[in-house]
């Protein structure tokens, strides 16, 4: 299967050819999952799927995932349509029956969709999403799905991990310049958000979602002027509350520039911190806090960037160093220690509990429910069941989508997403939750009724054979 | 600097808040950038700043890199406003004068930028484009060039090594629901393929830039049926030159249903390949294609996928699978050996030659070019030379813009751009070029003249002392 050479293109250098509007969405997908379309429709499977989506397993350095960017998607899925563009372009590939075209044309997501709040600390084989859905419809959705959850899990799952290394200082988002692409730079803004991060430097993440934005100075600026001294007045005359950047040539000789600053300005020196790398063992950070305090300049806080992820910030704060907040961009928004997730979108079920067979490699057969046992506050462990089972503990997963519609209850306000997040994993236990975590021992169950469906649905092979 | 609170929100349940348009643009930027750009507005800092894109140096395994994504991104500069819902916005940040905002209510990129042609081969310090432009117009711009160009760069540096491994033999693009979110699920498609990939899986990258489209089938497809063999007969009986996936339960007796189709269908077979995990000597490949050639069955030819990177693939050419193409996806869409570069774009000259004095860490001054020297069709050795040098080799930046407006010469048919890249890549010595190339030993001096002026702007600082 390949594409007729005569393919219908956009002008290649319209710029808006390069930006995806939601009329373009129902081709972002892979050119499989529309010859597995067509093929289940001709086939007359219009039964009922199950598909789940999970993390068959963790990384290395994660001990649990926190799951983000399900309700969004679920939103373009309900506003999926192949328009007539869309249309003209797929009968170019000469893969598609006119009949085809025209199903196409009429398509609109009718599934149910259940899912784990946003914001949900998950483990490997938990669904994130469950889609129940007629077959062709829950293949079609697949691609969309899995890239945008995908993407927000992934730097959700780090971003808390930089956040609690911080042990509740400050931590902005810089990572734009470094996210994959326009996409990932604005919803990892609101995935940090939500993980705890307090403010994004992404002026248009701050629009779209109201996240607190936030800013200082470039090195550049300093450069840009006679000298260090000159641009930090010029710069603190303009902006109030400012944070200098000390650290373009020598960290203390700025840290001095901005003390000689405050002499010059008197009471009109409203300069609030200075940014600087504070070094490895925050060595710079002491000595830049001990020149700002014997120069009474002790309301002046210190600010951190250059290259931090949560083992540097950890260290930071376990040497003491005297950082009121943490600027964090390439790592959290591109995590080098795990810049993808071992994600699943696989069939569970199909026509409901009969003797389908699913792939053994960590698939849990038919509709699930995850109960998340806590005691006294604190999660033991989880138990994942069937979803016509009622056992101890929290049910994770709630009615997402009713019918092809996202139902009002899954709208929830950025700042309830947030706060559930935060309550949610203060809920794990520390040693889950710690930033060094270099993997999970979190107890993970399958229900027994479950158990027995798996060891007849994969004729008892699995992981703990 | 913190954004006010009551900051005007679109519908956060809005899907089409989550995708960013032309006119969304002008904010996809850091606040610092805005202040700055504020503050040498103020300052009358209006006057010719030379910023360089350029990786400080490369990822450990990376031998060169392959410069991407430069144009489209100078075309969404061309196009950059600041449109009255904008401007509102950034009233509310209580930041910016009423002034300041007309100032951005007209603003135009109004620069030269000069660059080298995508899909051309680069290395450590050497500009990628250089923009010369009033100070305040270059700096507005900086973080919208770096998202792009470092994520485009990124997937063609690491493209080009998959395709190299691949030794001729197809490699196809299966990326997207690994990208990081859609724009790189889009852009990786097309960087990808400059690189020398055969086609994606992407339909929307196909529509947008004509790359070819191609797919095979997934293992919910072999689930869903009864069992894999009657999988096989519906979907080959719906597509012709259709690739089946014999690796879902068990790979050889996949292979064996795919003899039986054959038997089964006599001259209606026209399958034409299989895809299969290939083990990691390709010990699966050669048992399959033996059982193909038996049944004769030569003609099928073997697709390999599953984790794939250089290396895998590599491996297996050197252990003579016989595979015919190759699937890559995650590996390929984010490169785990260097999910990030280390750009910068850095101010390298401000008001002329003067004495500027830039930040040491690898910053070169002033405008550059760089000349590659070749000798019988191979490059010996780079050296990056002031830019009103005239050196022996081949001046590598051309100009891409003129006065705000992308000159025609640098609007590249994606074709040519495809083959420029395949020739430039073709005439790096074979150490540079070969995919498990661990650095780069490629030389790449500066020019006296240069040198000269680094050593008077850095008082001597610098790399090689």
């Amino acid at each position: 299967m390949t594409a007729s050479a005569d393919v219908t293109l956009r002008l290649p250098f319209d710029p808006s050819s390069a930006w995806v509007g939601p009329e373009d969405l129902c081709l972002l997908t892979d050119l499989y999952q529309l010859a597995m379309v067509r093929a289940y429709w001709e086939e007359d499977m219009n039964g009922e799927a199950v598909f789940s989506l999970f993390a068959r397993r963790l990384p290395a350095r994660r001990s649990y995932l926190l799951a983000c960017g399900q309700v969004a998607v679920l939103e373009s899925i309900a506003a999926l349509r192949f328009d007539a563009e869309a249309l003209r372009h797929l009968a170019d590939f000469e893969l598609f029956s006119a009949e085809f075209l025209d199903w196409l044309a009429g398509f609109r997501f009718s599934g149910d969709v259940f899912g784990v709040a946003e914001g949900t600390p998950v483990f490997a084989r938990e669904p994130i999403i469950e889609v129940v859905a007629p077959l062709p419809e829950a293949q079609l959705v697949e691609t969309l799905l899995v890239n945008q959850i995908h993407l927000q899990t992934l730097v959700a799952s780090k971003a808390a991990r930089v956040v609690a290394a911080a042990r509740g200082q400050p931590v902005l988002d810089f990572g734009l310049r470094r996210s994959h692409g326009v996409d990932a730079g604005l919803k990892s803004a609101r995935a940090s958000y939500i993980a705890g991060v307090t403010a994004t430097s992404n002026v248009l993440a701050g629009k779209v979602w109201g996240i607190p934005v936030s800013g200082s100075m470039t090195h550049d600026y300093v450069d840009a002027h006679a000298d260090e001294l000159e641009a930090f007045r010029a710069f603190a005359a303009r902006f109030g509350d400012a944070t200098l950047l000390v650290d373009t040539h020598d960290t203390l000789e700025g840290v001095r520039n901005v003390i000689a600053l405050a002499a010059e300005l008197g009471d009109a020196f409203d300069v609030r911190a200075i940014r600087l790398d504070p070094g490895r063992d925050g060595g710079l950070a002491k000595e830049a806090r001990s020149l700002l305090d014997r120069a009474g300049l002790a309301h002046v806080d210190i600010f951190a960037s250059g290259g931090l992820d949560e083992h540097a910030i950890d260290r930071l704060m376990a040497a003491g160093a005297p950082i009121w907040g943490f600027g964090v961009g390439t790592e959290m928004a591109v995590p080098s220690d795990a810049p993808f997730l071992d994600f699943a979108y696989a069939l569970s079920a199909y026509c409901g509990p009969g003797p389908f067979e699913v792939d053994a490699d960590n698939i849990l057969p038919g509709r699930k429910q995850v109960f998340r046992v806590e005691v006294d506050g604190v999660a033991m462990r989880d138990v994942i069941a069937r979803a016509d089972e009622e056992l101890p503990g929290r049910p994770l997963l709630v009615p997402l989508m009713r019918k092809g519609r996202v139902l009002e209850s899954a709208r929830r306000d950025l700042a309830a997403v947030r706060a559930g997040a935060h309550a949610a994993i203060a809920a794990l236990p520390e040693r889950v939750r710690s930033p060094s975590a270099e993997r999970s021992d979190y107890p993970v169950e399958v229900s027994r009724k479950l158990e027995a469906d798996r060891r007849r649905t994969t004729g008892g092979e699995g992981d703990d054979r």
